[in-house]
């Protein structure tokens, strides 16, 4: 019995099989993607991680038993064709492949959980109950390859630019930056949550002198909303910079979505094409408007707005229409910013905290922090929050907390944009949500 | 008033500054490291990221204002420092900095809850209690840039071997592998579990066609164990992979820690100087050793060892002695393994199970994985689980499952290994274990 490893060792994927092979054996791996049997001529597509591949069988010129075992195809059957690769116009990379040998690798079970060749696709609730299925769709895997790429250059992004990768708890204790609920946790004998955001972790790493980090993870927040844009757990790209200003931590945040933008732009033209979609890549500054400005735009197009609220969705809406593509807002005020944001110098009703949009969209927010300890301990009591619970947090602004700024983004958020997803669940591989804890 | 972030803009790092620039004038920005008062010439040790610069202050050279700004310096407090760099043999880097000004960024608290310049270490609990401080220390920093650097080439070896980076959620409902124990979650009105390794849902993305999947992230443990090597909350980078084999994994492994290793060895001089470690890198192939030798090798040191069983720690230790260095561990019983280990083809009785080791501690678990549902099924049953609670996992098997292989490593003790730490405690930003949920 020969080794099944060897049996069905590729030389090839299938976009790497074009016309200048032809007359060359090659052997390729897949699952069977569809099968037309035409009387005298049989063919079955073969998908593989990076495209697919025509076997074609004409009955005239292949032995019977070879005939038998190209019929015997089954849908999404993972089969090893071994044949002599033909120039074919019509055929995808326009080649075929008339087959020598076929191993059949495992069988698939009939009938399918989900079509993988429809045009139309499933409702999203059967796509998730059968993802494994929904992502051999090379317009779903697509998604999931852009995002790889998303977090590879991210990550080079950060190196290049001498941050330190970190990795802090997401088992917390009772203190928490508020403004979420949390899942709590039986840690043996005690309560324990889970982290809602690095937000204090990063913020403490500050006073370690290592000046820049970032951390790229999971954050679970206990919202009951049920929408396109929120999941009850995220993957969440955290940057923290010490001795920078919140103009600084715009840049940073600038900066590196550009770079991605390019990057996708350079190594996902066949994933683009999977998804149809244009990449917007922004080649002036982000515009920056203020929150003011916001509110006045938001009126003009007849959506209610007051001063010292945050934007609902209406009024996101039209804003989005309005300023298109990537923007920050700024200038928020400090009333409805978390504790740790740092007031403006001259005005402290005003903020140094950020937003940056996508359309009607938000990603990231960030800010100037406060690095004064006597500040920071008012301004949370001034939230009603209780300044015990953030005993091991202010520790760390009493012994020497450098000045910093920084942002988190919502990496799923990223990806809608990037992929053109309109479901934040199509950008998370295995999503939750308030009715979904499987698979 | 000066914007502060002009203000503690610095022109160098301390390790960029050296004799070559004897003569300019710098701005270097830190925490006060030492004070040295002679009297008639005071030194001050900065401290960044990078290294330590030294402030020298004759009293006979500068004005009395400026000798009041030096004396008024105290430990931790941020500072920033404009002067002219002289050589200086004695000090840090062969250089000194002659003061012109001083600005004071943040003072800090005294006194400190932990001495950054002390040679003997405080208790580990310590440590951990104010571990912001705790990093200040350029031989605890080295061990989270050496982390860093470590995560960084781990993805990029990844990334160039065809990897599609993946994100599997950490909230699970009961399906689990077994083995272990597990936190509970309360998520909304069912009961939830935090994942204790990704294994079923990179398995699951085998059957998706994205043949080569990574992932680095967190993963829960409720196990009451309180040693050196275990938290319960870890960093696990798990690698899998379609169409390869058990050699094919172990392969993947061991240029993956090759890699690792000659990383370090090029781009974390410092940080090895900083921690007086000696990297161990093996230019020879990992040996590899089948369970029943270890079992010889175990008794023949005296220490009781049955087939059957699990290495115990006097197991561990003597072995470790022997082996050195990092060496397989292949072979495995099929009953002592988990249930989606594949057997055998030859002997059923023994796995396709392998475990890395760096002397007595165990760094990795991998096998080929079973691809056949009937079989994973049995195994299922085999084991005393229940295969209702693996419904979706299962699912996955039926429609064209890929042979394939797999790891998981534990990053925590990879760089236990790497930095030569002896408590894995030290390699983890803020550890969790039993006792510990703070900060």
């Amino acid at each position: 019995m020969t080794d099944i490893f060897e049996k069905c060792k590729r030389t090839h994927y299938s976009n790497e099989i074009g016309p200048e092979l032809a007359g060359e054996t090659v052997k390729v791996t897949g699952w069977v993607h569809e099968i037309r049997d035409l009387g005298g001529i049989v063919f079955v597509l073969i998908r593989d991680k990076n495209g697919i591949t025509q076997l074609t069988a004409p009955s005239k010129k292949l032995s019977e038993e070879m005939m038998a075992d190209v019929r015997a195809a089954r849908k999404e059957t993972i089969i090893t064709l071994t044949g002599t690769v033909q120039e074919s116009a019509k055929a995808p990379n326009g080649v075929e492949i008339i087959p020598s040998n076929i191993d059949v690798i495992n069988v698939s079970q009939l009938p399918l959980p989900l079509d993988t060749t429809e045009k139309v696709e499933a409702e999203m609730d059967t796509r998730l109950d059968s993802r494994f299925m929904d992502l051999r769709k090379h317009d779903v895997s697509a998604i999931f390859k852009i995002k790889s790429q998303m977090l590879h250059t991210a990550r080079n992004y950060f190196y290049d630019n001498d941050f330190t990768e970190i990795t802090t708890p997401k088992l917390v204790a009772s203190a928490t930056e508020g403004g979420t609920e949390l899942f709590p946790i039986t840690y043996f004998e005690k309560e324990a949550f889970l982290g809602q955001s690095p937000q204090l972790y990063k913020q403490m790493m500050m006073a370690t002198g290592l000046d820049n980090v970032f951390e790229i993870g999971q954050i679970f927040r206990a919202e009951e909303h049920d929408t396109l844009r929120h999941l009850n757990e995220a993957l969440s790209i955290d940057a923290e910079m010490s001795f920078k200003s919140q103009t600084d931590a715009m840049n940073t945040l600038e900066e590196l979505i550009k770079r991605i933008l390019s990057d996708i732009s350079t190594n996902c033209q066949k994933e683009l094409s999977d998804l149809d979609h244009e990449l917007d890549i922004p080649t002036e500054p982000f515009p920056i408007v203020t929150y003011e400005e916001v509110i006045d735009i938001v009126n003009s197009r007849d959506v209610e707005m007051n001063y010292g609220e945050d934007l609902n969705r209406a009024a996101e809406k039209v804003l989005g229409e309005t300023m298109g593509s990537y923007y920050f807002i700024t200038e928020w005020p400090t009333a409805i910013k978390p504790f740790y944001v740092m007031p403006n110098s001259d005005d402290a009703e005003k903020s140094t905290a950020f937003d940056l949009m996508y359309r009607d969209l938000e990603l990231s927010s960030g800010a100037q922090r406060i690095h004064d300890y006597d500040l920071l301990y008012s301004q949370i009591e001034a939230k009603d929050l209780n300044p015990d619970s953030f005993e091991k947090y202010l520790q760390a602004f009493k012994y020497g907390m450098p000045p910093h700024s920084g942002w988190g983004m919502g990496a799923d958020r990223l990806t809608m944009v990037i992929t053109g997803a309109k479901n934040i669940r199509e950008t998370v591989l295995f999503p939750r949500d308030r009715r979904r804890l499987t698979p």
